[in-house]
């Protein structure tokens, strides 16, 4: 494979992230930064990476070949676009942008620029969620009903631009824009019908710290997609129902478990019994009545995101990671947003 | 007190658990049951209860002054309204009937005869419930911000009339009708400002088998209420988040655990790790900037359901089950099951 040279725009924490993974990748090579940040640049020349003199600067390069975008969300776009305009190629951070409208720019700058322009949905190589990809397309739960996803943490949101409206801030657009990529992967040629969502301000004011949002498939699917930041117990990272069993992923890194019935008719069930009732219905399962599997969760290699990258450079692969799902993704997001702020249900892809 | 003699018509799974409760209660007896099934009645007889030879013989006992209905839903409110005609006063199964303008009917009809009507809530005194009614009202957790309310099964529907509409079967009638009941109980003067919901049909095409509810009310709190019978793993019963931590129940009879913010900065927040990303968002707190707490269920005694009833015909107590409650319960029920049909967010109590 062909040498690529990458340059940074925006060195924050995920950039970091990026250049220690780009160290492992080979053929591919960080040749500097930029960062309007002064101190970003010293940390940048105290770690001996290169800091271009300015954006202009990193742009005249001749040696790179490829972009990274890796600022406030607000800025992609612009920084984008003018760098595939420099006839970069270009990798920008998640959200890509904060609506649909910017997006079709940035798409429509790579085509009348000739580039190659993708986005960073690197969760779509996290092991969890490749393990539950795996067992719905399976069928060991026979038909799927509902999948909940949720991610829960309890500090609310970085205290930085992320807590800020222009910039892009927001749990929809920070870690939704993941969890509603890997939902729609799990079926992704049936039409998303219905988006019911909520948001929470619990300790943000200007943007949600929080949303649950209900999507309705076109195939009877049900998908509950979860951020909190103010939850200091978690819920399961991972649920799903099927009409033979359930299958549930606590936390990142656990085994996937799956318990399903396994045929055995159960006669006299005894109820249970609380303080003012009983119930059958809700009485648990006798042991012989159901089979108890855990698997570890599938391995990934997040490497493939630059080498994939460095393919389609080549001509020699598509991109893993398609434009126009970005794009209903980030409708996604925008049907979130005004089903919350009007509490009503919108109609997706009808 | 006075004695009181209870006579049961409908003698299913459900009287014989009253049958039991009540033979506990001071100054209250059964003097005997009816049941159109030749089979219920022979079942009584080998227990030594009375059987009355029809309906009409039961309520032609002049020593009987409270009749329990323990029938399918969906004859309730004739039975009880025959009743009250007869002079009786009447505690009803749940749900007390089918629809708001039936129970309006059994609401005049007590009027009407001047008899106390009242509805076997018994999930009032469920400990969980009651625990968490508790913690709700203390403040522990701070503000809090939502509420999620679920029991989970995994034998579908029981097969007999809880299955099929006419009688009023279905997980809304059946379970939602205490869980909802619950929910309201925890804000009882807040508004209930919209409700969005979805049913299954997982094992039953004629009736739900499960529904989840999120009900909007007007202090910003959303409640999600949901009932599950295909589900082979069980999430919390009670999940409960405030401004300054959470709490959740797993299941009946567990402990309440209670982990909260103690107000100690963390600094330097590690990472996690996963195989394609790392957030300090969702990481997890350090055990020394939280405090962890469990408590056993606080008790309750069911036994006070019959003891108020028979204060109330005594004039010496209000009823601890009021009637507008009970309408308001199944408002809410009629709004869920109008939301699924659509597929929209009814608008409530605005």
């Amino acid at each position: 494979m062909k040498k690529h040279n990458l340059a940074i725009v925006g060195f924050g924490g995920m950039a970091g992230w990026h250049y220690d993974l780009i160290e492992k990748i080979e053929n591919l090579s960080v040749s500097g930064i930029w960062d309007i940040k002064k101190e970003r640049q010293e940390y940048a020349r105290s770690r001996q990476i290169y800091v271009y003199k300015s954006f202009e600067d990193l742009l005249a390069d001749e040696t790179v070949d490829l972009v990274l975008v890796a600022t406030p969300n607000d800025v992609h776009k612009s920084i984008a676009i003018a760098a595939m305009a420099a006839g970069k190629n270009v990798v920008s951070e998640k959200p890509v942008t904060l609506c649909s409208a910017d997006l079709q720019q940035m798409i429509e700058a790579s085509k009348t620029y000739g580039r190659f322009l993708t986005v960073h949905q690197n969760r779509r190589w996290d092991e969890d969620f490749l393990t539950v990809k795996k067992v719905v397309e399976e069928g060991t739960l026979g038909e799927i009903f509902k999948i909940e996803s949720r991610v829960h943490g309890s500090r609310g949101i970085p205290g930085d631009w992320r807590q800020e409206k222009e910039h892009g801030g927001g749990m929809v657009l920070d870690w939704g824009v993941h969890l509603l990529d890997q939902a729609l992967l799990l079926f992704p040629s049936i039409p998303l019908k219905t988006i019911y969502a909520t948001l929470t301000n619990v300790t943000n004011q200007l943007v949600d710290d929080g949303f649950t949002a209900d999507l309705g498939f076109a195939n009877g699917v049900h998908m509950i997609v979860e951020v909190g930041t103010s939850n200091f117990i978690n819920l399961p990272r991972w649920y799903v129902l099927g009409t033979d069993g359930t299958a549930m992923i606590q936390d990142w890194g656990e085994n996937l478990k799956i318990v399903r019935a396994c045929g055995v008719n159960e006669e006299d069930v005894v109820p249970v019994r609380t303080a003012a009732g009983l119930t059958k219905t809700m009485a648990p399962r006798r042991e012989d009545s159901i089979f108890k599997e855990e698997r570890p969760e599938e391995k990934s290699d997040i490497c493939e995101f630059y080498q994939n990258v460095m393919s389609v450079l080549e001509g020699q692969e598509e991109s893993r990671i398609q434009l126009d799902e970005v794009a209903r993704v980030m409708r996604v997001m925008e049907a979130i947003f005004a089903s919350a702020q009007n509490c009503r249900v919108i109609r997706f892809e009808e």
